[in-house]
Order: C-alpha cells, then sequence, then structure tokens
C-alpha cells in the first residue's frame, strides 16, 4: 500500500467505500472473479515482499515477548501464503450470490413481484492478529460486490500494509477500483471508534476477535455489528442415545481443536444412563487428559475412577468457555431439567443432543433456539464450510440479519422487483 | 395499564421482556390466536375507557394548539377502535411463520441440515401520535412470537396507558405473561436514550415516525435499528412506454396519497418522449392542481400551458421529500442518465421506469437497487398488504436484515439444524 495512503481520515475512508460500493454493486462475476484470481496471483508474485513485512510484525511480537501461540497466528510461511491464495481461488470458484431471483409470485391483481439479491454495500471488518483474515474477507467482500474498510491489529500492520498492497495492484490490474479494499493503517484505538460511528457510509460491521472486541464494537457501534464468535456448548445425552455414538460425538466436540468457538463446554447426562456412560465416556476422554468439572453426582459416580476429575465452581464453571481440554459434566433428571440448563447457560452457539427417541429429538430441537442445534453429530460442525456454504465470514450468535455460519449469502441483501401493466392503487 | 407499573426503570423493562421472551417464542399458535382475539374483544369490551383516555389527550393536544392533520391523527372514535380491533384479528388469521422449516439440504458426508424460524426476541417500537400503532405493533409481535418493549409519545399517553391496560387483561385471561407487551409510560425523552442503549435485552428498534426520530435513533442506539419511512422517489418515462398507461401510473403515484413515504417526488422523462408525454400527463395532474418544479429544459415545454409550474432550483428541490401535492420533472437524454440521476437523489425508497422495452427494463431494474424497483406500476404498491404480507410493521430502506416491506416473517430469525448418525468432524 502506497505510503501517502496511510493516513488518510476514517471518514473519508468511509466516504470512498461508499462511493465504489455503488459501483461493485453491478461489476460482472467475470470481472470480479478475474480480480480474485488476479489477487491470488498476486500473493505469489510478492511473496517475498510481503514475508519481508510479516517477518518485521514477527519481530516485534518477539520484542514484546507475545506467547508462541499469538506468534503462531501472526507469522507468514510461503505455504501459508499458498494456502491463502488457494482460499481466494476457492471463493473465486463460488457461485455469485448477486442477482440472484427468489420469491417469485404473481399476485392476484395481476402484479409479477419477486426479490433480487443486492450487495450490503460497505462492510467494516475489524480483526485481531491473523494476516490471513485480511485477505479472506477481501476475497469474500469482493465476490459478494460490497466495498471493504479492514482494520487490523497493530500487531501484524506490516503485513497487512504488505497484503493489501499486493490487492491494490491486482485491482488496479483488473480494471475495479483500490478503494474497494481499505485498510486503516493508522493503528490508534480511536480510529476504531471513528469507523464505529461511520452509519452514514458503512452498512454492516463484523468484528472477528474474542469476547472483548465484540463487547466493545457492539457498545460503541451506531451500525449493526454481527455478534458471535464465543461458545458455551452443551451435549444432552438421552437414555435413547446409542451410547457408543455419544461417546465419540462428545469426544471429538471437545478434543478436535478445543480453542474454538463450537467446541464442546458442557457435558449434561440423563441419570438413569449416567451409571454406564460417564465411564464410557472418561475412558475415552482420558486418552487427551481432558480435565471433567463435575457436579456432586458426576464427581460421585467418577471419583476414584478418573484422575481428571474436579468439583465444579457452580458460580462460574458453567458459564466459562474452556477454549481448552477442560469440560463441565452434570447429571440431569429429565429431558425438560437439561432444556431449561441449556437455556440459562448457552451463548447460544451450538448445542446438541444425542438420543434416538423422535418426541425427545423434536421437543429438543424446538425448545433450543440456538444458532446451530445437533442431533447425533458433533457440535464442531458449525462451520461456513461445513454446513457447505464454501466460506465463512463469521458465526453469529444475534437473531438480526443471520445467525450461524455467515456465507456469501449473508452478505447480501434484496430489493424487490415489481412488474405490472400500468397498474395503479386507489 | 395499572399505576404502579407505569414507572418501572427502562432496564427492568429490557429485562422482563428478555425473561418473557423465551417462553413466548415456544407459544402454540392457538395460544398466541387466542390471546389475539381477546385484545381485539377487549378493546370493544373497554371502549368507553378508552375513549375516554383518547379525549384527555385530544383536549391537551387542542390547549397547544396542535395543527388540526396531528389531532386526526391523534383521534379514536368507535368506529376506529373496530378497525383496529379487525386489524387484529387479520393478523390472528396470517400463518404463523415461527417453526416454518427452510433450506433443507442432505450434505454429502449424510448430515441433514435444515433452518428453522424462530422469533427474534425483543422489539422496541419508538413512534409517535398515532394510537393504532400500539395495537398493530402488539398484534405483529405476539403472533412472531417476540416480546415488545412500546414507547409512544406523550401526546397519546392516556390512550396508550388504556389500549396496553387492556391488552393486559386479554393476556391474562389467556394464559400469555404481561411482560409479552410492556409499554414505557415515563414520558422523559431520556428513556428514549436509556431504551436504545439496552443492547443485552433487545435485539431490534423500529422508528415509526418522522425523519429526525429515525436519525435519533440510528445515531444512538447501540442496538441495530431499522431505517425507513422517508422516500425521495423517481418514475422514468423511458420512449418506448406506453404513454397513456404512464400518465395513469405517474397520477396515481403523486396524488393518491401525496403524504406518505411511497408518494413519488421527482418523474424524469426522456427527451424523445417529452413533447408529447409532459402535455398529457400536465393535463391529468391539473385536476389536482399538483405544483411542477421543472428544470428548464420541462418549463420550457410546459410554460403557458400548464398554469402551476416553478422552475427547479438545483441546489435542493431534487433531494427533498415533498409529502405534498408538488413534483420535480427533468428531462434526460438517455436511460444512462435517468440511472445516474435516481441513484444520486433517491432514498432508495421506492423508483420505477416505465417502459415496453425489455433491454431498458432488465438494465433499470438490474441498475436501480432501491428497496422496490417499479415496472409499469406506480410506487405507492411498496406496502406489505400490497405486496401480500398481509401486515406490515415497517419498511426499510437499509439493508442489513430486511429490505423494503417488513410483515410477520422479518419479525423472525432461524436456527440451522444439523441431524446425523454419530458423526464427527477431524
Amino acid at each position: 500500500m502506497a505510503k501517502d495512503e496511510q493516513n488518510v481520515p476514517v471518514e473519508i475512508v468511509g466516504q470512498r467505500a461508499r462511493a465504489v460500493s455503488r459501483h461493485l454493486a453491478h461489476c460482472s462475476t467475470e470481472q470480479k472473479n478475474a480480480a480474485l484470481l488476479t489477487i491470488a496471483d498476486e500473493l505469489s508474485r510478492c511473496a517475498a515482499e510481503i514475508l519481508a513485512a510479516n517477518a518485521r510484525d514477527v519481530e516485534a511480537a518477539h520484542a514484546r515477548a507475545m506467547p508462541a501461540a499469538f506468534i503462531d497466528r501472526l507469522i507468514l510461511t510461503p505455504q501459508r501464503l499458498q494456502t491463502m491464495a488457494n482460499d481466494i481461488r476457492a471463493v473465486a470458484a463460488l457461485p455469485d450470490p448477486v442477482g440472484e431471483i427468489f420469491d417469485a409470485v404473481t399476485l392476484p391483481n395481476g402484479l409479477r413481484l419477486h426479490k433480487r439479491r443486492i450487495p450490503l454495500g460497505v462492510l467494516a471488518v475489524i480483526y485481531e492478529a491473523r494476516p490471513n483474515v485480511t485477505t479472506d474477507i477481501a476475497a469474500l467482500a469482493l465476490k459478494s460486490g460490497n466495498a471493504v474498510i479492514l482494520r487490523g491489529g497493530s500487531d501484524n500492520i506490516h503485513s497487512n500494509l504488505a497484503l493489501v498492497g499486493a490487492i491494490h495492484s491486482a485491482l488496479a490490474r483488473t480494471g475495479l477500483p483500490a478503494d474497494a479494499v481499505q485498510l486503516i493503517a493508522d493503528t490508534d484505538r480511536a480510529r476504531v471508534l471513528e469507523l464505529l460511528r461511520l452509519h452514514a457510509y458503512v452498512d454492516l460491521v463484523i468484528p472477528r476477535g474474542g469476547e472483548s472486541l465484540h463487547r466493545f464494537c457492539r457498545e460503541n457501534s451506531t451500525i449493526p455489528v454481527i455478534t458471535g464468535g464465543m461458545g458455551i456448548n452443551h451435549i444432552y445425552v438421552d437414555p435413547s442415545a446409542e451410547l457408543d455414538k455419544a461417546v465419540e460425538v462428545v469426544f471429538n466436540a471437545k478434543v478436535s481443536k478445543p480453542t474454538v468457538c463450537n467446541a464442546l463446554g458442557t457435558l449434561l447426562v440423563h441419570a438413569q444412563v449416567a451409571n454406564t456412560f460417564l465411564p464410557m465416556v472418561a475412558e475415552r476422554l482420558a486418552e487427551k487428559q481432558v480435565e471433567l468439572r463435575c457436579d456432586a453426582r458426576a464427581l460421585g459416580l467418577l471419583d476414584g475412577r478418573y484422575p481428571w476429575t474436579k468439583p465444579a465452581d457452580d458460580a462460574s464453571d458453567w458459564d466459562t468457555e474452556w477454549l481448552g481440554l477442560i469440560l463441565g459434566v452434570r447429571l440431569v433428571d429429565s429431558l425438560d431439567e437439561a432444556i431449561a440448563f441449556i437455556q440459562a447457560h448457552s451463548l447460544e452457539h451450538s448445542d446438541g443432543i444425542c438420543a434416538r427417541d423422535p418426541q425427545v429429538i423434536e421437543r429438543f430441537v424446538n425448545q433450543i433456539d440456538s444458532s446451530a442445534v445437533f442431533v447425533n453429530a458433533s457440535t464442531r460442525f458449525n462451520d461456513g464450510g461445513q454446513f457447505g456454504l464454501g466460506a465463512e465470514v463469521a458465526i453469529s450468535t444475534q437473531r438480526v440479519h443471520a445467525r450461524g455460519p455467515m456465507g456469501l449469502r449473508e452478505l447480501t441483501s434484496y430489493k424487490w422487483v415489481c412488474e405490472g401493466d400500468g397498474h395503479v392503487r386507489w
């Protein structure tokens, strides 16, 4: 990104985004795909430059003695850059949502009505130290015909400047305006506050990061914000469950990637099968030494038979997102008790049931209103890629606009088209 | 409404709404419909009380020398009360959106996925002096399983207290919680500000009123706000149009109800047909003595032939919502010029074209992204009732969540339901 472009006032960034958004909305699929493929190529062409910039960020992170996990998220390698380029190519291969026609109907008076998908307009994405978000989001925004304002953290500022530089060069070569993808390079946090007040130019704010970032956006934004990215997720094991399958579902939900928001937080077991099921699942979880925070009854059943148990702290443990190899375990005496417990403690991200009884399943599915409700399947499937959206911009746990995994279609709105033959209304 | 319920702190109102919303979400259609029909009956049963309360509001408005149009909106009569009751019965007769299943698919790995409609949760509706909004919104919220917080103006406070009293009595008799419909009766404007910050409890803010109310909500709310209710609407008359039908469409769009947001603001006429078309449409508009604010060329064609012409003020007239019998008139030399003009001046509410050439129509419909785009039909059709939604909570001109007329479905969200047979993800 050119030096003189790095300190444009936030308000001007917003105006520019709004101005180009009307143009982007009507670009052809071919033109958008050409731009995406050129960006992907440009990442390879500029690899040396991007990796050098990234090295500066990594060096700064080391100098600040940041934890290894942080640096791992920050670091780019030739292989990671290749993956980022391939992810962009995958977005190019997805169907273009813009222009899609749906809900067509002819009214009794002969008016023909349909809805036609249009872009949202301008997205603002605020994120932390993951350079791949820069290219992922830019690709999804472009494909869906939206302009995007990126606000990465100061930790990856050099990487982001290099990546956006490559994006701009590709946009220029394919005839799309550079302002389609803008980076706010001033790392002062005051700029984020300014961005969150740009309701005149920005249609949607998408925070990508931890709880505090989400809360900050929600509390300070006059623009609609997508809330999500946190989960305290439950699986309830019913007496009608196939217990061996339930063991595998629980094990997968807890250990396959414990640091993510669709991982399991609390296991609820019906008292009727706890005697059989708890030792089974504990034996499997022992392979990863998962710590179990148990209520008194679960503790009674496991004590002495499983080395990593602890009594749960009722004041906090049922409302904690573990992000690690810890699992809350609790006995319940009925489906109703399980439902009430989940309604009280879930963040409405991903909750599930293991059961065979269709009436039990239907009641659970009706009563639990989480963004995704799982029946005999791991909560880890709550993901745009897994759900067949091809890509994902966020997982929303709110109810306005979109809920659950958000793909390209969730970055669009629609217009109504009403065709008549001189129809009037008196 | 009971006296001791009238000054509950706004935060408590929000907490109560959130608490009952989870119950309302799972009420049966039968129970919700029974409540709606009982509310309708209760309006008749309490008519004397409601009309007496309304008389106090009307008297206060007279004392403040409010304009006749204002008092007309405020006043209730037995007949208007009857209409309000019938509107509630009409909502009861609409299909229940909650629980509707859509987007069902079986993934390649065998997971069965569908979406199921759920309520938004808690709505806050902020409105001005129209008591019918109180019952309309309460009915739409209940039917869609949402709790609602009503904030009417001080001008109709007695009417609203009486109406919400009748609603509460009906809710009690049908076993639904009174907190499903709450009125903030403290008329201090500071309460609105508090309401707009309740993002922990409220999912969506819907302003019903003029521009300043919408702007106030947008600028002060940390909750998503539905923007709308304003229109600077255009009709472009193409050389391919059937001119006699175009005259009727323009006449209807301008004069059938000039005070509403889907009325016509500016007429754009292709220069090629202006000679013929302008005198035709002017002759028709003369029946209502519509004032025409013309650009120089239109003025040249009409001057001396139409008594109510004025030169348009380029600095303001193309960006004014007339809300009366005034029409901007302008010649354009091409479809592109018409499109560019509309994109520059429309508020994206309702814009239309009169044309027969399918290529012209398709280009117009693709390029104009207003909430509703009309082809050979009056802009006045942009309305939930006219579009077959049965009822309408607002007309949105924003792009997030819903766009155009919002009916019951637009007061819902969805959850994903994912059913497997012990499916896990590694």
